[in-house]
């Protein structure tokens, strides 16, 4: 339930008004160096603030890793880590406690639980994804060492796309774009929205380099069915693609299948998965962001007891899930991955 | 690995020719009336050669249960069933053992195991599906205990879309339409890449009504991430959307947000569920069909040995994997929401 | 629930009267040499009819594997295997329809599920170890690759202990005796029981050997604790120990600590395990095995409305589930040691 | 591998000599009423340093709860708490850093990971209870929502086997004792082990009492399988017994099967538990102690380098785990139980 993964297992707990958020990564091998330095600067990019992501909120996301490591290194032990929750403004609340707030999880938590942390979204907080980064980090060290690396960046913004390719030096732009072109055009949506009081969302891509072929598991664990939920197990994913994806329903078969020469596949409309299983390409993948839903417009819902109420969210809230979610869409990819090359078997035993 | 779900868990096994296919199903409540004859009408419209999907494979498709009932009722006991393979012709694929057909999962299955069974895709054949079929007819029974219903259609095919939106009766017509009028548009472009040996994708849709508000598990184990995951694992699917989906990411969160009223919901932009859980709404899914890699035009690949082969595929396949696999969907959806049902807790213990 | 294991996983299905027993083995690593004539032997063990275990019913235990291999050998796909039930009279347990008997399932399963297969015990029916062994040997051949070999044999029968250490091989004397001459004592023992119309129990001890130090996870599933289960889940067993076991409860640290020289340990008080996890000695197990509850003395006992009943068991029992629980309890010892082993992660990645 | 259970699951983290130990506690249904007060008392009876069981260290166990609690009641978010490590002292280890203490675990794990936190046992450490105990006590509240109780005394110590049955009081006598008689003779015995440098160990018995009929889950999850899984991985535990246990190896069927009358259950040599599912009667476990391997008496080892070393273990050892095991292994059952009661589907769907 709030576990991840089959034998690198990742479980994070936290509120994002309770005391701390973390989590604990169990499975991962042995005399793997680590420390904190290693993860903050990704924790980094994940916290608002960032340029192009105007957040009032100013988390300091201090990480602690408080087990599995001796001397620098992983001990095979579950590795634990604690962040604190420092800027907490709950009394910023408390006129939500009994309010659905259109778009969020508030109405079907409550119906699930009966109850629910309402202070800045509870558990549901995208604040909880702080959990996700810090055990994709460790995940990537683990990928590193057969070679293969993730890349995230946006794809499209407010409807807008880029057809940029340098994904490999994304992470160094503003909003993660893959290219220096769009960056204005995409600010320019994001102070739009701003202005209105309303948000906007996007798409975001992530390639995977270096994989070795036959990563995945038949028939219901297939990569590309695992890695379908990590994303989708973010909170503003809306829907995930594959390769050609969505494209691929338009495409006849003699477009769409990749053919084979005496170097290696012609074309990679798979995304790098064949029958659940990787080929070896690049594995490319991407997520559609929904709109935030706190938005400053009115907006029409009711309370706890079905009374009608006019809301305006007030307080501090990104206009677009976008860059923020980047770092954590990289770190499930990286979580399944590695989950998966634990898992797989040498081919003979 | 070839098991799927928590509590409701389906496990198959088999071969496109090899003596069976078949599946057990565990974790189903005992005491549900159950019969071979409760099956064989949605394995008959998984079956090759329907109208309007033609394929000269005629499978019986002939389903026995070998445990788990006693006296017409469910014991709690695994489920056990077994569909033989009676038309198998495997010397039709001799010329296909060394050869990595495009498209198909030969070449990766190939490099994570150091072997496979080439006759007619082995376990990575589509006619696995079969399986699901009948794990999903028992999911619906279980469904239906609460008044759930899952409802699967044909929303694009070959490009063209349908605005058709009466779902509830496309199980009746051809192609699985959601409307009379596309049909022939329809039947036309699989005619025509038939006539050209070539084949075509397209996007199904799931409607699921009556879902009581609260399933779905935090924090990974989300509904919609569960779904994408079901859904994806489906050889065919490269794309899984919910609710808006796609179109989110495009929206303004003052449109893509759904206001509620004293009556419920305004709208359904969200597919049915808000931070993972069901919120009670119909839940909405599109999933994306590629076209069917086999198809009799020549194409360039590789043999074992690295080899350049060109190939022509003969023999007996399907224009589009539509509507076969949409009563694969269908229960895929139902195995989904039967196990989270049965994961539910009541909200007071 | 009906599956075992964490990557080598067994699901197993069917009732003693229906119309067949079997299993799934998901996991197994391609490449491995695998025929129907592997198993037969240690499904012979099993059987009952053999000398020194006096069952009157036939059953022939033919195995038919149905997926997962291709010209000879596993191919990583879903090992399917169906045992055929064909020695069935189930009319012979008409009148037990609605009768708990003592000792039996049929009270605390009739209160789970509300309903039972009253036949001949149904799910519950020794006979459903049948699958156990089959899995079983097909983790001895996995286990074999890297040298171990798992061994079973009789330590104590109706109270009489033996103090033979010929473990190497029992498998070839009666009863799985370590020694010869304890055997004329213990078939005594079976005739007298038999005799009475009465029933014994036993000891069953397993050693494995080759063991690599480094096998078994930690916190809670450890080596040990994953070897109780294992044992525990078969029907007759009450009771596991470890090394000196409960006779460990009664030592001093002194006695009980193995000390170290620098060819190894000098003593194996603990049974080949240390905090959970293999030392690289021999493992020695024992299982507690209760005497058969199916006795032809009268029983005072209910029916399923409460009124009493007498009742005298009809038809054709074993006077003692040894020898015939031998081959089970070592085939559950390889299933758990061969999960295990493809867990476990190389010490450097 | 370091979390427990299918529903209600724990994980686990933290070495002796770290910072904190931890756990999460997954799935407890919400509003449940929860502080720290509710769980401190039974952390207070597993310290060191109680009457009887004489240990010089000296740990607060401060439990902090950090998420998954709203106004006093659990949310059905993941519980997480951290018990600070203040008392360490670990350059008493320092001269352990490479020896392999007999009887501990240093060996073997690593031989696992190659790498090991030698302060105090590190991971493997007895401290690492203290999170069972935790766990336990939630579960315990679950439990007794349907009346359930979990009752754990010692039964013998140091061979010394006590016949007393006012085990519903042993909580609060020295040593869990099931009576007062046996005290003194107990008490001698740990004092001439401790005068010995030596140290014993002992047997504890576990009483469930208003189970309800019908837990547990067939057939490789039997409840008896899962709850001699859940005592033997604690550490000092190596053997498990149900109900008559290794008694009941040498009993006939005629004495052992439990007969009913129309009030129910004439006897309980099942330990309340037929075919692995509860029966309605007490669920009676018995599990044996090792003697604690930390003794002063010189012993002979070698290092990591395989030279010998004459070793005697200085620093604060308990001379038996009895009593501190004692709240640990009744956390473990609670733990199980609630899990199988959680899983349980009504009998009627």
């Amino acid at each position: 339930m709030n576990s991840f993964g089959r034998v690198l297992r990742l479980t994070t707990f936290g509120e994002s008004h309770g005391p701390a958020l973390g989590g604990v990564l169990d499975g991962c091998p042995a005399l793997l160096p680590l420390c904190e330095a290693d993860v903050q600067p990704e924790l980094d990019l994940r916290r608002p603030g960032r340029k192009g992501a105007v957040s009032a909120r100013q988390e300091k996301d201090l990480l602690r890793f408080v087990s599995g490591l001796f001397e620098g290194r992983t001990t095979g032990a579950p590795i634990a880590f604690v962040v604190a929750n420092e800027d907490q403004r709950s009394t910023d609340y408390e006129n939500l406690r009994d309010i659905f707030r259109p778009g969020h999880g508030d109405f079907s938590w409550q119906a699930k639980y009966g109850v629910r942390d309402h202070r800045g979204g509870g558990r549901v907080s995208g604040r909880e994804t702080v959990c996700r980064v810090v055990g994709g980090v460790i995940a990537l060290k683990i990928l590193r060492q057969v070679g293969m690396e993730v890349f995230a960046f946006t794809r499209e913004l407010a409807g807008l796309v880029s057809s940029g390719d340098d994904w490999l030096r994304a992470r160094e732009r503003t909003l993660f774009a893959p290219e220096d072109a769009i960056i204005p055009f995409w600010e320019k949506e994001l102070a739009h929205a701003r202005d209105l009081g309303d948000s906007v969302g996007g798409v975001v891509e992530i390639v995977v380099t270096s994989v070795p072929a036959g990563l995945g598991e038949p028939v219901f664990d297939k990569l590309d069915a695992r890695l379908a939920a990590a994303l989708m197990s973010v909170g503003a994913v809306k829907g995930v693609e594959i390769g050609a994806g969505f494209a691929a329903s338009r495409m006849r078969g003699s477009q769409h299948n990749d053919e084979l020469g005496t170097d290696g596949f012609l074309s990679n409309h798979s995304g790098g998965i064949l029958a659940g299983i990787s080929s070896g390409q690049n594995i490319v993948l991407r997520a559609a962001v929904k709109p935030i839903p706190s938005i400053a417009a009115c907006q029409q819902t009711v309370d706890r007891h079905g009374h009608p109420v006019m809301l305006e969210i007030k307080g501090r809230h990104d206009v677009c899930a976008i860059p923020r979610i980047v770092p954590v869409l990289r770190a499930m990819t990286a979580l399944t991955l590695a989950d998966m090359l634990l898992l797989q078997q040498p081919v003979c035993i």
